[in-house]
Protein backbone atom coordinates (compact mmCIF):
# COMPACT_ATOMS: atom_id res chain seq x y z
CA UNK A 1 0.00 0.00 0.00
CA UNK A 2 1.53 3.14 -1.14
CA UNK A 3 -0.81 5.56 0.09
CA UNK A 4 -2.87 5.49 3.03
CA UNK A 5 -6.37 8.22 3.09
CA UNK A 6 -8.36 8.72 6.64
CA UNK A 7 -11.78 10.69 7.06
CA UNK A 8 -12.88 11.09 10.61
CA UNK A 9 -11.54 7.91 11.58
CA UNK A 10 -12.12 5.61 8.46
CA UNK A 11 -9.16 4.66 6.27
CA UNK A 12 -8.32 3.16 3.10
CA UNK A 13 -5.75 3.60 -0.01
CA UNK A 14 -6.92 7.33 -1.02
CA UNK A 15 -8.36 6.40 -4.37
CA UNK A 16 -10.93 3.92 -2.34
CA UNK A 17 -11.81 6.80 -0.28
CA UNK A 18 -15.11 8.87 -0.54
CA UNK A 19 -16.63 11.79 1.48
CA UNK A 20 -19.92 13.26 1.77
CA UNK A 21 -21.00 15.23 -0.65
CA UNK A 22 -22.05 17.65 2.02
CA UNK A 23 -18.59 17.87 3.25
CA UNK A 24 -18.37 22.20 3.82
CA UNK A 25 -15.16 21.44 0.95
CA UNK A 26 -17.65 20.89 -1.64
CA UNK A 27 -19.45 24.41 -2.04
CA UNK A 28 -16.72 26.90 -0.28
CA UNK A 29 -13.16 25.24 -0.23
CA UNK A 30 -13.95 25.74 3.65
CA UNK A 31 -11.06 24.47 5.35
CA UNK A 32 -7.34 24.37 6.19
CA UNK A 33 -4.39 22.44 5.62
CA UNK A 34 -0.77 21.67 6.39
CA UNK A 35 1.68 19.27 5.46
CA UNK A 36 5.03 17.95 5.88
CA UNK A 37 7.21 15.19 5.16
CA UNK A 38 8.44 11.82 7.49
CA UNK A 39 11.65 9.67 7.26
CA UNK A 40 11.78 6.70 9.16
CA UNK A 41 8.50 6.97 10.22
CA UNK A 42 9.34 10.59 12.19
CA UNK A 43 7.08 13.22 11.28
CA UNK A 44 9.30 16.23 10.47
CA UNK A 45 8.88 19.37 12.73
CA UNK A 46 5.54 18.06 13.68
CA UNK A 47 4.99 20.92 16.36
CA UNK A 48 5.68 23.12 14.11
CA UNK A 49 2.90 22.60 11.83
CA UNK A 50 0.63 21.52 14.21
CA UNK A 51 0.87 24.93 15.60
CA UNK A 52 0.56 26.47 12.36
CA UNK A 53 -2.43 23.97 11.36
CA UNK A 54 -4.07 25.56 14.83
CA UNK A 55 -3.61 29.01 14.40
CA UNK A 56 -4.71 28.69 10.62
CA UNK A 57 -8.31 26.44 11.79
CA UNK A 58 -8.90 29.66 14.75
CA UNK A 59 -8.06 32.44 11.72
CA UNK A 60 -11.01 31.07 10.76
CA UNK A 61 -13.10 29.54 13.65
CA UNK A 62 -12.50 26.24 12.75
CA UNK A 63 -12.69 24.84 15.76
CA UNK A 64 -10.66 21.29 15.52
CA UNK A 65 -12.42 19.54 18.61
CA UNK A 66 -9.58 17.84 19.47
CA UNK A 67 -6.35 18.73 21.94
CA UNK A 68 -3.31 18.70 19.53
CA UNK A 69 -1.63 15.92 21.18
CA UNK A 70 -4.83 13.68 20.03
CA UNK A 71 -4.34 15.07 16.47
CA UNK A 72 -0.28 14.30 16.39
CA UNK A 73 -1.27 10.73 17.77
CA UNK A 74 -3.86 10.15 14.96
CA UNK A 75 -1.21 11.29 12.31
CA UNK A 76 1.38 9.04 14.09
CA UNK A 77 -0.65 6.47 13.77
CA UNK A 78 -1.48 6.66 10.22
CA UNK A 79 1.88 7.50 9.16
CA UNK A 80 2.99 4.20 11.05
CA UNK A 81 0.23 2.27 9.22
CA UNK A 82 1.72 2.98 5.60
CA UNK A 83 4.68 0.15 4.92
CA UNK A 84 7.03 2.92 3.47
CA UNK A 85 9.22 5.45 6.31
CA UNK A 86 9.48 8.14 3.86
CA UNK A 87 5.99 9.93 2.89
CA UNK A 88 4.57 13.22 2.24
CA UNK A 89 2.27 13.85 4.91
CA UNK A 90 -0.85 16.01 4.24
CA UNK A 91 -3.66 16.65 6.70
CA UNK A 92 -6.75 19.25 6.60
CA UNK A 93 -9.88 20.31 8.53
CA UNK A 94 -13.04 21.44 6.93
CA UNK A 95 -15.47 23.02 8.44
CA UNK A 96 -18.15 20.14 8.95
CA UNK A 97 -20.87 19.17 6.61
CA UNK A 98 -24.48 20.44 6.13
CA UNK A 99 -26.73 21.55 3.41
CA UNK A 100 -25.28 24.23 1.39
CA UNK A 101 -25.26 27.49 3.42
CA UNK A 102 -22.87 30.17 3.48
CA UNK A 103 -23.22 30.85 7.57
CA UNK A 104 -21.67 28.25 9.43
CA UNK A 105 -23.19 25.05 10.13
CA UNK A 106 -25.81 25.53 13.06
CA UNK A 107 -26.90 21.92 13.91
CA UNK A 108 -23.47 21.44 15.77
CA UNK A 109 -21.86 19.88 13.18
CA UNK A 110 -18.25 18.96 13.75
CA UNK A 111 -14.95 20.22 11.55
CA UNK A 112 -14.11 16.88 9.24
CA UNK A 113 -10.40 15.79 9.77
CA UNK A 114 -8.45 14.72 6.71
CA UNK A 115 -5.10 12.86 6.26
CA UNK A 116 -3.75 11.52 3.15
CA UNK A 117 -0.22 9.89 3.24
CA UNK A 118 1.90 8.71 0.31
CA UNK A 119 5.05 7.29 -0.23
CA UNK A 120 7.57 10.29 -0.93
CA UNK A 121 10.85 11.81 -0.45
CA UNK A 122 11.97 15.15 0.12
CA UNK A 123 13.33 16.62 -2.77
CA UNK A 124 17.11 16.96 -3.97
CA UNK A 125 17.64 20.51 -2.75
CA UNK A 126 20.57 20.99 -4.26
CA UNK A 127 19.01 20.86 -7.75
CA UNK A 128 18.55 24.06 -9.66
CA UNK A 129 15.01 25.30 -10.70
CA UNK A 130 13.75 27.45 -13.31
CA UNK A 131 11.10 30.00 -12.10
CA UNK A 132 8.41 32.58 -13.59
CA UNK A 133 6.68 36.11 -12.09
CA UNK A 134 3.58 37.10 -12.15
CA UNK A 135 1.28 39.52 -10.73
CA UNK A 136 -0.29 38.39 -7.55
CA UNK A 137 -3.89 38.79 -7.75
CA UNK A 138 -4.86 36.06 -4.54
CA UNK A 139 -6.96 37.23 -1.35
CA UNK A 140 -5.39 39.20 1.18
CA UNK A 141 -5.10 36.06 3.73
CA UNK A 142 -2.47 34.58 2.41
CA UNK A 143 -0.97 34.17 6.05
CA UNK A 144 -3.84 30.97 6.60
CA UNK A 145 -3.08 27.87 4.83
CA UNK A 146 -6.27 27.51 3.44
CA UNK A 147 -8.10 24.92 0.86
CA UNK A 148 -8.71 28.28 -1.36
CA UNK A 149 -6.25 27.27 -4.08
CA UNK A 150 -7.39 28.01 -7.40
CA UNK A 151 -4.72 30.94 -8.47
CA UNK A 152 -2.15 28.83 -6.90
CA UNK A 153 -3.71 25.90 -9.15
CA UNK A 154 -3.47 28.11 -12.45
CA UNK A 155 0.19 29.52 -11.75
CA UNK A 156 1.51 26.02 -11.37
CA UNK A 157 -0.28 25.26 -14.62
CA UNK A 158 1.22 27.81 -16.18
CA UNK A 159 4.49 27.56 -14.57
CA UNK A 160 4.24 24.10 -15.85
CA UNK A 161 4.09 25.09 -19.49
CA UNK A 162 6.90 27.42 -19.49
CA UNK A 163 8.99 24.43 -18.39
CA UNK A 164 9.60 26.50 -14.56
CA UNK A 165 9.25 24.51 -11.25
CA UNK A 166 7.41 27.39 -9.86
CA UNK A 167 5.77 31.19 -9.80
CA UNK A 168 7.28 34.21 -7.72
CA UNK A 169 3.95 36.14 -7.27
CA UNK A 170 4.35 39.89 -6.90
CA UNK A 171 2.31 42.91 -6.00
CA UNK A 172 3.37 45.71 -8.25
CA UNK A 173 7.05 45.63 -7.65
CA UNK A 174 6.32 43.92 -3.94
CA UNK A 175 8.02 39.79 -3.97
CA UNK A 176 5.43 38.21 -1.98
CA UNK A 177 5.89 33.86 -2.17
CA UNK A 178 5.57 31.71 -4.42
CA UNK A 179 2.61 29.75 -5.85
CA UNK A 180 3.40 26.90 -3.07
CA UNK A 181 6.73 28.12 -1.52
CA UNK A 182 8.50 31.22 -0.09
CA UNK A 183 11.05 33.04 -1.59
CA UNK A 184 14.13 34.45 -0.45
CA UNK A 185 17.51 35.92 -1.71
CA UNK A 186 20.78 36.20 -0.65
CA UNK A 187 22.58 39.47 -1.08
CA UNK A 188 25.74 41.03 -0.35
CA UNK A 189 25.71 38.06 1.64
CA UNK A 190 22.85 38.77 3.60
CA UNK A 191 19.71 36.66 3.35
CA UNK A 192 16.71 38.55 2.87
CA UNK A 193 13.18 37.40 2.79
CA UNK A 194 9.53 39.28 3.07
CA UNK A 195 8.26 39.46 6.07
CA UNK A 196 5.76 37.71 7.32
CA UNK A 197 1.91 39.72 7.16
CA UNK A 198 -1.27 38.96 5.51
CA UNK A 199 0.44 38.50 1.92
CA UNK A 200 2.80 35.63 2.42
CA UNK A 201 2.48 32.27 4.74
CA UNK A 202 4.64 32.01 7.49
CA UNK A 203 6.34 29.00 6.01
CA UNK A 204 8.48 26.38 8.44
CA UNK A 205 10.71 25.59 5.66
CA UNK A 206 11.31 29.09 5.59
CA UNK A 207 11.86 29.72 9.55
CA UNK A 208 14.43 26.85 9.58
CA UNK A 209 16.11 29.04 6.61
CA UNK A 210 16.35 31.93 9.29
CA UNK A 211 17.06 29.41 11.71
CA UNK A 212 20.36 28.12 9.77
CA UNK A 213 21.74 31.35 8.95
CA UNK A 214 21.59 32.36 12.40
CA UNK A 215 23.82 29.69 13.35
CA UNK A 216 26.02 30.27 10.39
CA UNK A 217 26.40 33.74 11.05
CA UNK A 218 24.73 34.53 7.93
CA UNK A 219 22.73 38.14 7.90
CA UNK A 220 18.99 38.10 8.13
CA UNK A 221 16.87 40.55 6.90
CA UNK A 222 12.88 39.90 7.09
CA UNK A 223 11.84 43.15 5.25
CA UNK A 224 9.96 43.77 1.58
CA UNK A 225 12.04 43.28 -1.50
CA UNK A 226 11.54 44.24 -4.98
CA UNK A 227 11.12 42.36 -8.58
CA UNK A 228 14.46 44.19 -9.05
CA UNK A 229 15.82 43.05 -6.28
CA UNK A 230 15.27 39.61 -7.10
CA UNK A 231 16.51 39.85 -10.91
CA UNK A 232 19.80 40.96 -9.25
CA UNK A 233 20.24 38.81 -6.39
CA UNK A 234 23.25 36.88 -5.90
CA UNK A 235 21.34 33.68 -5.24
CA UNK A 236 16.86 33.00 -5.53
CA UNK A 237 16.07 30.68 -2.59
CA UNK A 238 12.97 28.74 -3.02
CA UNK A 239 12.14 26.80 0.03
CA UNK A 240 8.85 24.24 1.39
CA UNK A 241 8.75 21.32 3.30
CA UNK A 242 9.34 18.73 0.44
CA UNK A 243 12.55 20.99 -1.08
CA UNK A 244 14.05 22.86 2.06
CA UNK A 245 16.22 24.90 -0.28
CA UNK A 246 16.43 25.31 -3.73
CA UNK A 247 18.42 27.77 -5.69
CA UNK A 248 17.32 29.03 -9.35
CA UNK A 249 19.00 29.21 -12.12
CA UNK A 250 16.45 31.12 -14.39
CA UNK A 251 13.91 33.14 -13.71
CA UNK A 252 11.78 34.42 -16.48
CA UNK A 253 13.75 32.75 -19.18
CA UNK A 254 17.04 34.80 -18.26
CA UNK A 255 19.87 33.58 -16.17
CA UNK A 256 19.72 34.32 -12.53
CA UNK A 257 21.39 33.95 -9.29
CA UNK A 258 24.74 31.17 -8.83
CA UNK A 259 26.59 34.79 -7.34
CA UNK A 260 27.15 33.34 -4.12
CA UNK A 261 27.61 29.06 -4.40
CA UNK A 262 29.29 28.57 -1.21
CA UNK A 263 27.06 30.49 0.76
CA UNK A 264 23.74 29.06 -0.53
CA UNK A 265 25.59 25.61 -0.13
CA UNK A 266 26.36 26.30 3.49
CA UNK A 267 22.71 26.46 4.01
CA UNK A 268 21.53 23.94 2.24
CA UNK A 269 24.14 21.73 4.02
CA UNK A 270 22.72 23.00 7.29
CA UNK A 271 18.94 22.46 6.70
CA UNK A 272 19.78 19.38 5.11
CA UNK A 273 21.35 18.11 8.17
CA UNK A 274 18.42 18.88 10.50
CA UNK A 275 16.19 17.13 8.61
CA UNK A 276 18.50 14.29 8.00
CA UNK A 277 18.96 14.40 12.18
CA UNK A 278 15.83 14.81 13.06
CA UNK A 279 14.50 11.94 11.44
CA UNK A 280 17.16 9.36 12.25
CA UNK A 281 15.36 7.65 14.70
CA UNK B 1 -38.03 13.39 -1.66
CA UNK B 2 -37.22 16.69 -0.88
CA UNK B 3 -33.24 16.85 -2.22
CA UNK B 4 -31.62 15.76 -5.02
CA UNK B 5 -27.79 15.44 -5.57
CA UNK B 6 -26.19 14.36 -9.06
CA UNK B 7 -22.73 13.44 -9.41
CA UNK B 8 -21.29 12.13 -12.57
CA UNK B 9 -24.47 10.49 -13.67
CA UNK B 10 -25.30 8.80 -9.94
CA UNK B 11 -28.13 10.49 -8.43
CA UNK B 12 -30.26 9.87 -4.59
CA UNK B 13 -30.91 12.49 -1.84
CA UNK B 14 -28.02 14.86 -1.43
CA UNK B 15 -27.13 13.49 2.40
CA UNK B 16 -26.67 9.80 1.10
CA UNK B 17 -24.19 11.50 -1.75
CA UNK B 18 -20.43 10.27 -1.80
CA UNK B 19 -17.81 12.07 -3.59
CA UNK B 20 -14.14 10.66 -4.55
CA UNK B 21 -11.79 12.27 -1.85
CA UNK B 22 -9.41 12.86 -4.60
CA UNK B 23 -12.05 14.90 -6.66
CA UNK B 24 -9.69 18.26 -7.01
CA UNK B 25 -12.42 19.91 -5.35
CA UNK B 26 -11.19 18.14 -1.79
CA UNK B 27 -7.82 19.98 -2.03
CA UNK B 28 -7.88 23.34 -4.21
CA UNK B 29 -11.43 23.89 -4.27
CA UNK B 30 -11.13 23.88 -7.86
CA UNK B 31 -14.11 24.88 -9.42
CA UNK B 32 -16.68 26.90 -10.95
CA UNK B 33 -20.63 26.80 -9.99
CA UNK B 34 -23.81 28.54 -11.02
CA UNK B 35 -27.39 28.60 -9.24
CA UNK B 36 -31.21 29.72 -10.09
CA UNK B 37 -34.18 28.77 -9.25
CA UNK B 38 -37.37 26.69 -11.23
CA UNK B 39 -40.65 27.07 -10.52
CA UNK B 40 -43.30 25.18 -12.02
CA UNK B 41 -40.14 22.70 -13.18
CA UNK B 42 -39.13 25.29 -15.27
CA UNK B 43 -35.69 26.42 -14.55
CA UNK B 44 -35.97 30.57 -14.64
CA UNK B 45 -33.30 32.17 -16.94
CA UNK B 46 -31.45 28.62 -17.54
CA UNK B 47 -29.28 30.12 -20.55
CA UNK B 48 -28.69 33.28 -19.28
CA UNK B 49 -26.57 31.01 -16.28
CA UNK B 50 -25.48 28.08 -18.47
CA UNK B 51 -23.50 30.46 -20.31
CA UNK B 52 -21.77 32.49 -17.53
CA UNK B 53 -21.12 28.72 -16.21
CA UNK B 54 -19.26 28.27 -19.27
CA UNK B 55 -17.66 31.04 -19.30
CA UNK B 56 -16.15 30.56 -15.45
CA UNK B 57 -15.09 27.44 -16.68
CA UNK B 58 -13.47 28.69 -19.49
CA UNK B 59 -11.71 31.08 -17.63
CA UNK B 60 -10.40 28.39 -15.48
CA UNK B 61 -9.43 26.81 -18.34
CA UNK B 62 -11.91 23.72 -16.86
CA UNK B 63 -13.09 21.74 -19.95
CA UNK B 64 -16.51 20.88 -19.24
CA UNK B 65 -16.68 18.26 -21.66
CA UNK B 66 -20.58 18.52 -23.18
CA UNK B 67 -21.88 20.59 -25.29
CA UNK B 68 -24.44 23.40 -23.30
CA UNK B 69 -27.49 21.29 -24.56
CA UNK B 70 -26.28 18.62 -22.76
CA UNK B 71 -26.05 19.85 -20.04
CA UNK B 72 -29.14 21.44 -19.83
CA UNK B 73 -31.09 18.96 -20.44
CA UNK B 74 -29.16 16.65 -17.97
CA UNK B 75 -30.45 19.88 -15.45
CA UNK B 76 -33.92 19.81 -16.55
CA UNK B 77 -33.92 15.69 -16.37
CA UNK B 78 -33.19 16.17 -12.21
CA UNK B 79 -35.15 19.28 -11.97
CA UNK B 80 -38.06 16.85 -13.22
CA UNK B 81 -37.42 14.00 -10.82
CA UNK B 82 -37.94 15.68 -7.31
CA UNK B 83 -41.41 16.12 -6.31
CA UNK B 84 -41.40 19.84 -6.85
CA UNK B 85 -41.58 22.20 -9.30
CA UNK B 86 -40.18 24.80 -6.64
CA UNK B 87 -36.83 24.37 -6.17
CA UNK B 88 -33.18 26.17 -5.94
CA UNK B 89 -31.15 24.53 -9.14
CA UNK B 90 -27.16 24.33 -8.15
CA UNK B 91 -24.72 23.14 -10.35
CA UNK B 92 -20.79 22.99 -10.17
CA UNK B 93 -17.91 21.23 -11.89
CA UNK B 94 -14.64 20.48 -10.51
CA UNK B 95 -11.51 19.61 -12.58
CA UNK B 96 -11.53 15.89 -12.39
CA UNK B 97 -10.14 14.04 -9.91
CA UNK B 98 -6.65 12.35 -9.39
CA UNK B 99 -4.33 12.91 -6.60
CA UNK B 100 -3.46 16.31 -5.16
CA UNK B 101 -1.04 17.94 -7.48
CA UNK B 102 -1.54 22.09 -7.99
CA UNK B 103 -1.12 21.19 -11.79
CA UNK B 104 -3.85 20.39 -14.16
CA UNK B 105 -4.47 16.23 -14.18
CA UNK B 106 -2.41 14.76 -16.95
CA UNK B 107 -3.94 11.40 -17.28
CA UNK B 108 -7.03 12.82 -19.24
CA UNK B 109 -9.14 12.72 -16.34
CA UNK B 110 -12.43 15.50 -17.09
CA UNK B 111 -14.62 17.43 -15.35
CA UNK B 112 -16.81 16.02 -12.73
CA UNK B 113 -20.72 17.41 -12.73
CA UNK B 114 -22.15 17.83 -9.89
CA UNK B 115 -25.92 19.18 -9.46
CA UNK B 116 -27.96 19.47 -5.87
CA UNK B 117 -31.45 20.38 -6.11
CA UNK B 118 -34.07 21.31 -2.79
CA UNK B 119 -37.72 22.37 -2.60
CA UNK B 120 -37.52 26.28 -2.09
CA UNK B 121 -39.26 29.22 -3.63
CA UNK B 122 -37.25 32.61 -4.24
CA UNK B 123 -37.29 34.53 -1.42
CA UNK B 124 -40.30 37.53 -1.16
CA UNK B 125 -38.61 40.48 -2.76
CA UNK B 126 -40.59 43.07 -1.22
CA UNK B 127 -39.54 42.60 2.47
CA UNK B 128 -36.87 45.02 3.66
CA UNK B 129 -33.37 43.64 4.90
CA UNK B 130 -30.45 45.19 7.13
CA UNK B 131 -26.66 45.06 5.49
CA UNK B 132 -23.31 45.57 7.17
CA UNK B 133 -19.94 46.23 5.24
CA UNK B 134 -16.86 45.19 5.07
CA UNK B 135 -13.67 45.78 3.37
CA UNK B 136 -13.30 43.59 0.32
CA UNK B 137 -9.92 41.11 0.56
CA UNK B 138 -10.95 38.61 -1.71
CA UNK B 139 -8.92 37.58 -4.64
CA UNK B 140 -9.52 39.51 -8.32
CA UNK B 141 -11.29 37.47 -10.38
CA UNK B 142 -14.36 38.23 -8.74
CA UNK B 143 -16.33 37.77 -12.05
CA UNK B 144 -15.80 33.61 -11.93
CA UNK B 145 -18.26 31.75 -9.82
CA UNK B 146 -15.52 29.60 -8.17
CA UNK B 147 -15.57 27.64 -5.19
CA UNK B 148 -13.00 29.45 -3.48
CA UNK B 149 -15.88 31.19 -1.30
CA UNK B 150 -14.11 31.49 2.18
CA UNK B 151 -14.27 35.20 2.51
CA UNK B 152 -17.94 35.10 1.14
CA UNK B 153 -18.88 32.66 4.30
CA UNK B 154 -17.06 34.36 6.89
CA UNK B 155 -18.59 37.77 5.50
CA UNK B 156 -22.28 35.84 5.73
CA UNK B 157 -21.20 34.53 9.37
CA UNK B 158 -20.47 37.88 10.69
CA UNK B 159 -23.33 39.83 9.15
CA UNK B 160 -25.74 36.78 10.27
CA UNK B 161 -24.40 37.72 14.12
CA UNK B 162 -24.80 41.00 13.80
CA UNK B 163 -28.80 40.29 12.62
CA UNK B 164 -27.72 40.85 9.19
CA UNK B 165 -28.51 39.55 5.44
CA UNK B 166 -25.77 40.71 3.84
CA UNK B 167 -22.28 41.96 3.56
CA UNK B 168 -21.16 44.99 1.21
CA UNK B 169 -18.06 44.71 0.32
CA UNK B 170 -16.14 48.26 -0.72
CA UNK B 171 -12.72 48.54 -1.57
CA UNK B 172 -11.36 51.42 -0.29
CA UNK B 173 -14.23 54.12 -0.80
CA UNK B 174 -15.51 51.84 -4.06
CA UNK B 175 -18.88 49.50 -3.34
CA UNK B 176 -18.48 46.18 -5.22
CA UNK B 177 -20.43 43.79 -4.18
CA UNK B 178 -21.90 41.58 -1.53
CA UNK B 179 -21.06 38.10 -0.39
CA UNK B 180 -23.55 35.91 -2.54
CA UNK B 181 -25.26 39.09 -4.17
CA UNK B 182 -24.68 42.10 -6.03
CA UNK B 183 -25.48 45.54 -4.61
CA UNK B 184 -27.05 48.52 -6.77
CA UNK B 185 -28.57 51.97 -5.67
CA UNK B 186 -31.36 54.02 -7.05
CA UNK B 187 -30.21 57.51 -6.19
CA UNK B 188 -32.29 61.10 -8.01
CA UNK B 189 -34.12 58.20 -10.43
CA UNK B 190 -30.94 56.85 -12.14
CA UNK B 191 -30.51 52.88 -11.29
CA UNK B 192 -26.76 53.14 -10.74
CA UNK B 193 -24.70 49.52 -10.24
CA UNK B 194 -20.42 49.03 -10.16
CA UNK B 195 -19.69 48.07 -13.57
CA UNK B 196 -19.08 43.85 -14.55
CA UNK B 197 -15.05 44.07 -14.33
CA UNK B 198 -12.77 41.49 -11.85
CA UNK B 199 -14.25 42.92 -8.70
CA UNK B 200 -17.55 41.76 -8.91
CA UNK B 201 -19.91 38.60 -10.56
CA UNK B 202 -21.82 39.59 -13.57
CA UNK B 203 -25.08 38.98 -11.63
CA UNK B 204 -27.97 37.75 -14.00
CA UNK B 205 -30.25 38.96 -11.18
CA UNK B 206 -28.38 42.36 -11.75
CA UNK B 207 -28.75 42.10 -15.82
CA UNK B 208 -32.35 41.43 -15.41
CA UNK B 209 -33.04 44.89 -12.82
CA UNK B 210 -31.30 46.45 -15.68
CA UNK B 211 -33.72 45.46 -18.57
CA UNK B 212 -36.37 45.93 -15.84
CA UNK B 213 -35.23 49.92 -15.30
CA UNK B 214 -35.20 49.96 -18.75
CA UNK B 215 -38.10 48.88 -19.90
CA UNK B 216 -39.46 51.02 -17.52
CA UNK B 217 -37.85 54.34 -18.39
CA UNK B 218 -35.00 54.57 -15.42
CA UNK B 219 -31.66 56.12 -16.47
CA UNK B 220 -29.19 53.11 -15.85
CA UNK B 221 -26.09 54.22 -14.59
CA UNK B 222 -23.14 51.36 -14.56
CA UNK B 223 -20.02 53.64 -12.88
CA UNK B 224 -18.19 53.06 -9.78
CA UNK B 225 -19.60 54.11 -7.07
CA UNK B 226 -18.77 54.85 -3.29
CA UNK B 227 -19.50 54.08 0.43
CA UNK B 228 -20.97 57.75 0.95
CA UNK B 229 -22.77 57.61 -2.14
CA UNK B 230 -24.71 54.13 -0.58
CA UNK B 231 -25.00 55.70 2.83
CA UNK B 232 -26.89 58.34 1.04
CA UNK B 233 -29.09 56.48 -1.60
CA UNK B 234 -32.69 57.11 -2.16
CA UNK B 235 -32.59 53.24 -1.88
CA UNK B 236 -30.42 49.96 -1.68
CA UNK B 237 -31.12 47.29 -3.78
CA UNK B 238 -29.75 43.52 -3.27
CA UNK B 239 -29.66 41.24 -6.22
CA UNK B 240 -29.86 37.57 -6.44
CA UNK B 241 -31.20 34.70 -8.23
CA UNK B 242 -33.34 34.00 -4.97
CA UNK B 243 -34.16 37.49 -4.02
CA UNK B 244 -34.31 39.36 -7.31
CA UNK B 245 -34.43 42.99 -5.75
CA UNK B 246 -34.51 43.13 -1.68
CA UNK B 247 -34.09 46.93 -0.25
CA UNK B 248 -32.21 47.51 2.38
CA UNK B 249 -33.82 49.45 5.53
CA UNK B 250 -30.63 49.48 7.53
CA UNK B 251 -26.44 50.34 6.68
CA UNK B 252 -24.13 48.95 9.56
CA UNK B 253 -26.86 49.72 12.13
CA UNK B 254 -28.32 53.02 10.94
CA UNK B 255 -31.43 53.32 8.29
CA UNK B 256 -30.83 53.83 5.20
CA UNK B 257 -32.71 53.93 1.97
CA UNK B 258 -36.79 54.40 1.97
CA UNK B 259 -36.63 57.44 0.12
CA UNK B 260 -37.67 56.22 -3.33
CA UNK B 261 -40.45 53.54 -2.36
CA UNK B 262 -42.40 53.93 -6.24
CA UNK B 263 -39.21 53.91 -8.03
CA UNK B 264 -38.62 50.68 -6.34
CA UNK B 265 -41.41 48.77 -6.19
CA UNK B 266 -42.21 49.42 -10.15
CA UNK B 267 -38.41 47.64 -10.65
CA UNK B 268 -39.60 44.68 -7.83
CA UNK B 269 -43.12 44.57 -9.42
CA UNK B 270 -41.72 44.24 -13.31
CA UNK B 271 -38.73 41.83 -11.90
CA UNK B 272 -41.49 39.73 -9.99
CA UNK B 273 -43.89 39.49 -13.05
CA UNK B 274 -41.15 38.49 -15.42
CA UNK B 275 -40.18 35.79 -13.25
CA UNK B 276 -43.50 34.44 -12.40
CA UNK B 277 -44.44 34.62 -16.49
CA UNK B 278 -41.34 32.55 -17.93
CA UNK B 279 -41.95 30.23 -15.33
CA UNK B 280 -45.60 30.12 -15.77
CA UNK B 281 -45.75 26.55 -17.97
Amino acid sequence: MKTLGYYNGKYDEIENMVIPMNDRVSYFGDGVYDATYSRNYKIFALDEHIDRFYNSAALLRIDLGMPKDEMKAILQDMVNKLDCGSQFVYWQATRGTGMRNHAFPTDGSKANLWITLKAKDIEDTYKKIKVRSKEDTRFLHCNIKTLNLIPSVIATQEATELGCQETVFHRGERVTECAHSNVSILQNGVFKTAPTDHLILPGIARAHLIKACKKLGIAVDETEYTMDELRNADEIIVSSSGSLCLACEELDGKPCGGKAPELLKAIQDEVLREFMEETNV
